[in-house]
């Protein structure tokens, strides 16, 4: 079987690698061969023919996947609602009055052309982790909130309506389904008018966590079992004009160009080079560049680029970006253009709880895990939760590092491995006071 | 007045340079006033609110402005005919029997958003030759055919359909106008069905000769009055994809990437090294380039580069591409991508004959010019017509070398300048056998 087709009814249980179920009190722990077939019934909502699946945010996929997703929660034992911004909420009492709840969750919306891993692994697991606890019988001390964010794709929206509200100009955003955030909202449930009722303030939660594929290949490629997640990276995007003079290709003599394009393939080489004369685990990306007029037989007299970098530390993404700066001065001079930025984006970095960092890794290695401290380079709803309260977050293998396509794949085995991780640190935080 | 302005209406035609008007049989002269009032008129066809003229080919500005020129052409005692391709051709009876014509002319088609000199100078420059010749009632040994080419900047179709003859894929292509060729042939005049009347035989003419603008900055910037062309350079395209893996631009480590953009960087500047590294006038230009996905947080997986090697010797552009070709290989080697080359276009070098090189060189000097041996590295009609005969190109300064545009410009001089070397050169041409 080719282990990139998405085609889990052959999976035979024996297959995952998870630590044995030893049901008790003290150490539960969840079904593995139950969280694999709620992600194989999740993957038929928005399934493409060619592989992976399309369930964008409000599509009517969307739409059927968190009805699935609510009547799994509701298996589990869980108090259902949909705030006023559209995202899932399952409640569960806690035990001891007047404390704020522990929250877990993810996504279940999806890239167009996107896989079966990236937020539904969070979400599932979430819902198996709450359905071990009831199944068990576990109370714990604080409630416990398992939320499925809505549109976490398009710009993690349910989790900044939550921690930061949303404003009208975001409201009007038409997202990839082709409706607004705003007529989103109204169609996946939630009531856009009252949108202040879905915000939480600081303090309001005991500690946010949250299980996700890691989307890179650090893992998988040095055999490790659980990434700690340090935080989650800044992202800064700049748009890079670079203005030449456009001329025929023909008459122009070489020495008499002023090639924009040229110009261009100077500062791709150069902002390579600088990301990775640094150490540490920052990145820098050219992911988008149009040249003007671009035809055979024209030299390029315009090229606009887009420039990103990221890194858990907001400064070093300033001294790169200078440093970047400095070195467009002197390709702009040498090949008589002229360079402009503008920044288009920015999103600070969000660390994870230092203590709770510490718990994941002790637990996993407790469990038998190798564990490895890495940041999150890809962005997740964690980033807003991270603003209400302490917050971790536990990655799992992808195989190949494949992300956003239909060939993202992470074994069974990790995936079990992940959901209980996140139970015992569950278990875990519910004994301390965090806030 | 900003030189810069097409405005010449406003020139005192005292500004204008040229040499003195001593009307004699012996060595007559073009009137520079009426050439540029010519020019001036033909600009009203196409003409647009920023500046310059879309006279594109089988539109009603096209279709306008050649009525205007026929007009010319019957004031210049010309017997006027369009032929089976669209072509205009003015006749002039020679006074020795059984000789082949010597053919002069050029295009008054345009680039969308073009200028009002490529074409229009060396066709206003050839009608007022045989004005002048009228005027002063010189008779020459050989017929003389005033050529206008139909549809030049589209890809010389009009002096094709004359040299080599159309082919019915040809005919189907759509040409800027929205119109395919074998409509815009009817359109203005031509009768696609007939297209064999069109075609000439190699030998059925004495010379070809063609005023033309230089489109590149050499004579302007070396203060040169007539540029002698060696010959039109031949030109190679090649569509070069390079195939990389698109993954995701926060949790791809730096060292992990497959980056067809970092590729294609490496490859542009390569090109432009490689190219600049012989000594010579040949040009290599990436003009085209597209990277997919195309996102700021997406490693682009695939680039698709339209690269272009030109040069009068076509063994050097084959020795440049291979040169291009090994570089891409160490390229590919160190970014894990891959490339591969679709050859989309070749166009043969045609060389201009030595014997008329040497005349437009002698009587550029004996009218006081100076003058300059370089290769167009433009297309012409004059490539199409060399396949039939000996031919010739005269070139006249483009002042920065700006063409294809709004902004291109030559001197009122430059351009009396040059139609009194045509005339003269024809003039000593038709003294001589070439043929």
């Amino acid at each position: 079987m080719n282990r990139r087709e998405f085609n889990w009814g052959l999976l035979s249980v024996g297959a995952i690698t998870a630590l044995p179920d030893r049901q008790s009190k003290a150490s539960p722990r969840i079904n593995a061969e139950r969280v694999m077939s709620h992600l194989t019934a999740l993957s038929e909502f928005g399934k493409n023919p060619q592989g992976g699946v399309s369930r964008i945010a409000y599509s009517e996929a969307d739409l059927m996947g968190r009805q699935y997703t609510m009547k799994l929660m509701r298996e589990a034992k869980l108090d259902v609602g949909i705030d006023t911004a559209g995202n899932i909420i399952g409640r569960r009492a806690g035990s001891e009055a007047g404390l704020p709840p522990l929250v877990i969750g993810s996504h279940i919306d999806s890239v167009p052309e996107g896989g079966n891993y990236d937020g539904d692994v969070g979400s599932m697991g979430a819902i198996e982790v709450a359905q071990t606890l009831a199944e068990n019988d576990i109370a714990l001390r604080h409630p416990l909130a398992v939320i499925i964010f809505q549109n976490e794709e398009g710009g993690t929206f349910g989790s900044h309506a939550i921690a930061q509200g949303l404003t009208e100009k975001e409201l009007d955003r038409v997202s990839n389904s082709g409706k607004t955030i705003r007529d989103g909202i109204k169609y996946i449930g939630g009531d856009p008018g009252r949108l202040e009722a879905a915000r939480w303030k600081r303090g309001e939660l005991a500690a946010y966590l949250e299980l996700h594929i890691e989307q890179g290949g650090v893992l998988h490629s040095e055999k490790l079992n659980i990434g700690v997640v340090q935080g989650i990276v800044g992202i800064s995007q700049w748009e890079v004009t670079i203005e030449g003079f456009a001329n025929h290709a023909g008459t122009t003599p070489m020495d008499k160009r002023r090639d924009a394009l040229l110009a261009a393939a100077g500062f791709i080489s150069a902002v390579n080079r600088i990301v990775k004369n640094k150490p540490g685990r920052q990145v820098g990306t050219i992911g988008k560049i149009q040249a003007q007029p671009g035809a055979y037989n024209v030299i390029p007299g315009k090229v606009i680029l887009g420039l990103e970098l990221r890194d858990l530390d907001a400064a070093k993404i300033q001294t790169l970006f200078q440093e970047i700066h400095t070195e467009s001065r002197q390709i702009a001079k040498t090949t008589g253009t002229e360079f402009s930025f503008k920044e288009v984006n920015s999103i600070v970095p969000a660390l994870c709880d230092n203590r709770i960092q510490k718990v994941i890794d002790e637990t996993a290695k407790q469990l038998g895990f190798t564990t490895k401290s890495m940041p999150s380079g890809a962005g997740h709803d964690a980033q807003e939760m991270a603003g209400l309260g302490p917050a971790g977050m536990i990655f799992i293998p992808s195989v190949d590092g494949i992300s956003h396509s239909p060939q993202e794949f992470s074994e069974p085995g990790d995936i079990a491995n992940g959901a209980n991780v996140l139970l015992q640190v569950l278990l875990k935080l519910d004994s301390m006071k965090l806030v």
